[in-house]
């Protein structure tokens, strides 16, 4: 049988790992001028960490880690007596027929799934983590006692979602997440927008950061008389780009939103304009809301100072539609789009949130992030074709050998290139064709080749050989150490 | 309740992260020097993959996965049908009794059990990695159309293991692995060496390398009359460390192999000497083993070639009792120990092993790889404090101020220092109390503060404090820059 591995899980290659190193250490060396300084949690959270925390569907993806050993060997009398009364009427019920009929199996698939469902918590008490998120509250909790807040983490790491695999998404793929907790300053959210300038300006991609605010969005329901359906609203106009307006409109029928309010959204909708009307017609629109009035002030403030500041290749655009998913949301939500390319969907986002933390014991810590979707990122500069050409084979010199004689004689060669800080090999079997070694060279994109023979051992002189152009020459070994460290400083 | 982690697993906060990734960073920039590439595999492979491949022991210690949804779905009528006859004969024993005893709790435990195991193969169809080795196996064969041979990887990633906790054993934990597969030649062997030494002078560590080869335990176990028995001898010695002379020979013994043979393993596991001694002793006893002589060569030809290229800083020697548990390896076996602290166990191993794809169905691959281990690792350089100084905070640079005219007036000047490339940042919260945000940058343990308040906006000359020597001046931000430029390449 042939070796495969679990759908949605990927691969890399040596060629695919330097391309996604570019990426990851870019947003990395951001990160770090920003003052984020790096943790990492475990890739297996305990299950009541995770659960009841991503809403009904979320908690259905996550991936469930059987417990080790016998995991019956917890089962208390309790346990047993349930599962066995159960399982005694089922059997009963059963025992007339001497095999199962297709219904008696849907049947018992029923009966099955729901005493799994009731015994899972003791076969299963750890999950493999979901997002970067809701381990980050948990480390905040944690460790509250031994971190300085404000707190700027990142963290780069992959994580695990049982959904269903198709084009451009995994079941195992990174997040790069940076979130700044223990401060209410906007400061910070003006500081996230030009992070991701900085970013996607280093990666050569421009881009569009749609920014919202939650309040604003806490104001219009108010406005339109369906305070309480906030969530419901918001989860209807997120897919406003998936389903249209016609389709918000029925999932907000659907959901109980009255007629008339859905009425008054329509224009809310379709209002078209640049920042600053935008800006003004829901000042008009929100003047009695005191928390819609909030969001546009908090708004204000920051395209206000990031225009002044000066963002490098980055538009900024208000977006009243953009609402994202998540429900601990409560300020500003920022979403990030290509500005070339294919690709539609987003490539970063993220928001504020003002308690995260309490659903772990730690009220009142207001906290805001983003997180870079490395694998949709990687599509984008694969396609546009922005990968730098140095993102390319670490061997730099290779010494291929006529026998055992010249392979000894070039050891402490190799020795010295390397000392000298230049990626550089050997190749192993003395006595493979000439042809051979050179292939190896070729496939590898090793750009240059020291080939040594009974001439070269004489004289001291090695051949050179320069696999882009085919130039060749007779050299010192010192002087290919100081030609390549040019080309390695160039 | 507070919050917390899976036993066995570890947070890394900030301070342990850059001190895990200058360990991380230094490897894999060794690795990089000899040629060798990074791949990674995902962190899930089908059970089928992982099962079988560690001995009995090892399979125990695989953490499954749950398949996701219900996993009773899958259920053949064959399984219902035995699943029912078991439940249906349990369920009647017990009818009687209106509750269970303790015996009857037991009982149903193990029917629970023995119910599980054979119905475990639906419930869960993949797990998480055991180590790097057999994933990079399936790897090599599942892509081996697309891979240039010989073919050097390496791959630095967390494995998993469901071993019991304990001081330095963790569940979740990170190896570091270099591999050469498809080559014979032992300058791969001798490589490694170098490889270890090079790792290790970096480091700062000062270590001994042992060396012994499978094929010289082979010939002893021919030599001594147990040639089907060399698995036997190989864990038995392995563990000549922790159980001593006395409890290797009873395991020995309790293992069939004859009272005679282990009086003559005694000389053998005893001989003290130089490795040339030992190598004349070996070459006596081994006369009449052909493989015994094979492996006497391998080992001459990796001391003779390494000697002849002098170690940087490590010393290698030659151990006769050096097995290691793994039953894959066929030739060179590799355990390295710190010369310095007190940690006693093995910071890094490796060996030959000449059909690991084989069992993946790509016979005759023969290929050489070490591991290190990182988290011993960690332990010895924190124990001797060998941790550079550089290793530490990444902010360079705070702007403290005094209202939100100062922060206003200090972003442009936040973005210049931030484009020079100095990891700087600004304390979010305008308002607040100064010692606040001094004790801030103490805690993470930034050098500079640049403090700003209403004279250095009007003059333009910024307070610049020193937080290590307390040392404080009046100068411009491109002063600043150009200062702490030639701090960051100091």
């Amino acid at each position: 049988m042939k070796p495969s591995i679990p759908k949605g899980t990927r691969d890399f290659s040596p060629q695919e790992m330097v391309k996604r190193n570019f990426i990851f250490d870019t947003i990395k060396q951001v990160f770090q001028r920003y003052g984020y300084l790096p943790i990492e949690t475990p890739a297996m959270e305990n299950l009541s960490t995770l659960m009841g925390k991503y809403g009904e569907e979320g908690d259905k993806l996550i991936f469930k880690i059987l417990n080790s050993g016998n995991p019956f060997s917890d089962f208390e009398n309790e346990d047993l007596n349930s599962i066995l009364h159960f399982m005694s009427n089922d059997v009963k019920t059963r025992e007339a027929s001497e095999n199962f009929s297709q219904n008696n199996v849907k049947e018992f698939h029923e009966n099955m799934s729901k005493l799994f469902q009731s015994t899972a918590r003791k076969l299963t008490e750890k999950a493999l983590k979901y997002d970067l998120t809701v381990p980050f509250a948990r480390y905040v909790v944690q460790h509250q006692h031994e971190i300085t807040f404000p707190f700027k983490r990142y963290q780069i790491q992959p994580v695990w979602r049982a959904d269903r695999p198709q084009k451009g998404r995994y079941r195992e793929f990174y997040q790069c997440d940076a979130d700044v907790i223990g401060s209410n300053s906007l400061i910070n959210e003006v500081e996230l927008v030009q992070l991701i300038d900085d970013v996607f300006t280093k990666l050569n991609v421009p881009v569009l950061i749609k920014i919202n605010n939650r309040k604003i969005l806490s104001g219009i329901a108010e406005i339109i008389g369906e305070k309480d359906k906030i969530i419901t609203i918001t989860v209807a106009i997120d897919k406003l780009d998936k389903i249209g307006i016609d389709g918000v409109n029925k999932e907000l029928l659907e959901n109980g939103v009255s007629v008339d309010a859905i009425e008054k959204l329509q224009p809310l909708i379709a209002f078209q304009g640049s920042t600053i009307e935008k800006l003004n017609f829901l000042k008009g629109l929100l003047l009695s809301s005191e928390i819609g009035l909030k969001g546009i002030e908090e708004v204000e403030y920051i395209f206000k100072t990031a225009d002044s500041l000066k963002l490098n290749t980055a538009e900024i655009e208000l977006d009243i539609t953009l609402a994202r998913g998540l429900n601990y949301y409560t300020g500003a939500i920022f979403e990030v789009k290509a500005n070339v390319g294919t690709l539609t969907s987003s490539i970063c986002g993220g928001g504020r949130y003002d308690d995260l933390t309490g659903i772990f014991g730690l009220p009142n810590m207001s906290g805001v992030g983003i997180s870079f979707g490395a694998d949709r990122i990687y599509d984008v500069l694969n396609e546009l074709n922005l990968f730098p050409e140095s993102v390319a084979a670490s061997t730099k010199l290779l010494f291929v050998t006529f026998g055992e004689a010249e392979q000894n004689y070039c050891l402490p060669l190799l020795a010295m290139v390397r000392k000298a800080g230049i990626n550089s090999e050997i190749y192993p079997d003395a006595n493979a064709k000439m042809k051979k070694q050179m292939s190896y060279a070729d496939d590898k994109k090793i750009p240059f080749v020291v080939i040594v023979g009974g001439d070269e051992m004489a004289n001291g002189l090695l051949s050179l050989k320069n696999m882009t152009s085919g130039e060749q020459e007779k050299i010192s070994i010192d002087d290919i150490i100081n030609k390549l460290i040019k080309k390695n400083n160039h």
